[in-house]
């Protein structure tokens, strides 16, 4: 087969490399860390979107749009986030081009020159709460509670298609509460929805915790974060969803009157996910025969491929299935014929298996025969053969079937990749193969970044889950005494 | 009513910036000619996004994404391309801030120049095709066809919301074909969607034809277009579908192997629909108490307003509208209660005419009694009673019925402005009342121009539609032989 993908245990980083632009997920364009998103890749991103915009619905928020330029002097209003960002801004300085006078070409034209630069947004809280602050006077302007589905730019220096690209496409939630409690809540709530999210739909198990301050996004009181476990042991940030406080209100100075006739300043949460989420979703469940993906984010549920050597079988097979792709299309399934005649069914079965499609069925004269096809599942790469008769039941039942063992197979890789650590050797010994390891921390900054530059790992979170975390002990670095474990791991 | 706006008779430019606010669909942001789209707003763009997508999804096109940054010799490449969008482009020139060594806030670090200066694309081809060279050797790899949903930015020095504005949301798709035939065939096949995404959905009807020359996108060798009359008799170009011939793959270099084994250049189209659309919406069917939805584009179908003195009509009212909602919505439609205690019926009434709230359903103690509601329609503002039994069945009949008279007001509207003028001075005059004035050119950019600049008229389109123009006669203006009448206005 002519797409021949590295082995994960070769060089896992080379496999998905490869896997992204073999599998038609994505390539590096002509422009310095931005991608092309080709049109397999962008299906699976749809779903994703669909889905979530759906959940994102459901709590109550609605969609806007916020420009793309915000002005230099706003990003300095919040004195953490421009420290922040400040140092990946693609930036605007003209505002046209003009026939180059010394040769052929254009070159910008110095008299169109910007009167105060303008950023391309890296994350939109100034440009918004800008707005909000002309949206809220009372308590009963109060929540906002909008969402945006956006590109960003932040000026990376070494850049992994979906992992790390200079713009990336992503969805910013920006809500504005009367009360901190309030805030507080919706950041948790949009965090758990990212968690569902995430298990129902990429069946990808996270950790949900909080950020160490350290870790915290810029200009946040709180960051909530999902983490979920590649198959290389390291974790990687799937999103974020974060309490803002009073900063931005004070920053744009956003008060309302509150119910009892005083002014205050309103309290803010954002939150978001990014194309990221599509370098987890690889990452999480492809294998060295390519992608496995997950039936609820599959473009393409089921794909037919028939095998035959004259024309009459190949016109009966297509006939059957034609009816059989009615069949489960009338179930609510996704599927293609891959009628192509020029390929061989061997090939084409690669291909597939490359996109990682769940299921796939064969027809061949015998089954035409027999009344049956051969059902071959992605996730297990088991074959069997089925009857044709009541072939819609049998592939919904399949398809979720392949849903919940992708999600099984991965939480029982995470699970047994989590490990408690309670000595530094231990630690530095078991943080090389991988995995994430519950450790006492002493909730000081330096031994975090003291941890960081002899290991290169980083605190992923403080699990909310306090069944699993609180427990007296010691420091594994410092020796200190702590109250709770932390999630350490190298990370994406 | 606080929210009132100007009346279209005294002064229909202002009426049309008032109730674009005042609806809360849009709004100016503090960047220069950048809009924020509000939730509203925002929720008829989504409805728009997601029939088109289906649109284009029906007709073959794939979704993908393309990055927002053209490298500044990409523009350069087709020469009439860069000639018609370098006036108004935005440029990226560093990629970096740093903190102000002399005082407060950030500036521009000098030390991080760009290389090669980007521009915020204004339309995507050149980046584009550079990404299509690596997508096609063979015949067996034509046609691509791809659709991208993202914003753009044009430097506009003069902005309106939605009809103008420096950044606006759009798709486009871009084309790649192995015949001449093909890509012709395929730039007619989607002006033709946007002709009936217009009629069918927005209940606009528009005049299809090509663009003069003079007119074309900048590197089309046809640029087809649809046109719709504003209520002032003004032209309103709302969508185009271009034929590229080969410029762009000459111009990147892109070849493919023919089925005869020549090589041989790629033929393009490309065509768009931005958020002018909801410019062209508000001002096709909007009248002095606000905006006019049709129903297939409307985020809320019908809202309920209850009308009650005690508290006890009030909960025995809303608990009928609630069992109503849950009927109409079995019927597909959207439902709103306004059940704000604070605010009297008649506000209500007047913020959801604002809103162009197709079908408002009102129920007050003696509906209850009489278990009736009173049912009043936005686009004739007639009301009547209906009973409560079969609510659902009546309210599909009234929304069908209220989307055709809509399109048949906008049509007769439009019919009747549509007029052939055969003299000079009769141009100069009738032109002065608005409409859409069918004439005889001779054909040549020069007479095209000299009326533009006598009239402000340019030529909208050479109608398609042969029956209606083709016709010798002579030039309006230089009296030359004309074979066919073209359609001139002037426009937004």
């Amino acid at each position: 087969m002519a797409k021949e993908v590295t082995k994960r245990s070769e060089n896992y980083s080379q496999w998905y490399d490869n896997l992204v632009v073999k599998a038609d997920l994505a390539e590096r364009s002509a422009v310095r860390g931005c991608m092309v998103i080709k049109p397999y890749g962008y299906a699976i991103w749809e779903k994703m979107q669909h889905i979530l915009d759906t959940m994102f619905k459901e709590t109550g928020h609605q969609n806007a749009y916020f420009p793309l330029f915000i002005p230099k002097s706003f990003l300095s209003r919040e004195a953490e986030h421009v420290e922040g960002f400040a140092k990946e801004c693609a930036v605007v300085t003209h505002h046209r081009l003009m026939a180059n006078p010394d040769g052929p070409g254009v070159v910008v034209d110095p008299s169109a020159k910007l009167e105060e630069e303008l950023v391309v947004r890296p994350t939109s809280e100034t440009i918004i709460w800008n707005t909000y602050k002309n949206w809220v006077t009372s308590w009963r302007d109060l929540p906002i509670l909008c969402n945006q589905w956006a590109n960003v730019v932040r000026w990376e220096m070494r850049t992994r298609l979906f992992l790390r690209t200079a713009e990336f496409l992503w969805q910013e939630g920006h809500t504005a509460h009367a009360t901190s409690e309030e805030a507080v809540a919706e950041a948790t709530r949009m965090v758990n929805v990212y968690a569902d999210f995430a298990r129902n739909y990429m069946a990808m198990p996270v950790v949900v915790g909080h950020k160490s301050p350290n870790e915290r996004f810029a200009g946040a009181l709180d960051t909530l974060t999902i983490e979920a476990m590649m198959q290389d042991g390291k974790a990687l940030q799937a999103g974020t969803s974060h309490f803002l406080g009073q900063n931005f209100a004070k920053a744009f100075d956003v008060q309302f009157t509150n119910k009892e006739g005083r002014q205050e300043y309103v309290w803010a949460t954002s939150w978001g996910v990014s194309t990221r989420l599509m370098g987890a979703l690889i990452m999480a469940h492809g294998d060295d025969n390519g992608l496995v993906l997950p039936p609820a984010l599959a473009p393409i549920q089921v794909v037919m491929v028939p095998i035959y050597k004259s024309q009459e079988e190949r016109s009966a097979i297509l006939g059957k299935m034609d009816e059989l792709k009615k069949e489960l299309e009338a179930h609510g399934h996704t599927v293609k014929i891959d009628d192509r005649d020029t390929l061989r069914p061997g090939f084409k079965f690669a291909e597939w298996e490359l996109k990682g499609v769940p299921v796939r069925i064969a027809i061949g004269p015998r089954d035409m025969e027999n009344g049956t096809v051969e059902l071959a599942r992605r996730d297990t790469l088991e074959k069997t053969s089925a009857p044709q008769e009541g072939l819609g039941r049998r592939i919904e039942e399949l398809l979720d079937e392949i849903q919940r063992n992708i999600y099984a197979k991965a939480l029982k890789f995470r699970d047994e990749h989590i490990i408690k650590v309670d000595t530094w050797e231990d630690f530095k010994e078991k943080i090389e193969q991988g995995g994430f390891l519950l450790c006492h921390w002493d909730g000081t900054t330096e031994t975090e970044e003291r941890i960081k530059e002899e290991t290169k790992a980083t605190i992923r979170c403080i699990p909310i889950d306090t069944a699993v975390c609180e427990e007296e002990g010691k420091c594994i670095y410092s020796g200190k005494p702590s109250g709770r474990r932390v999630l350490f791991a190298r990370s994406y």
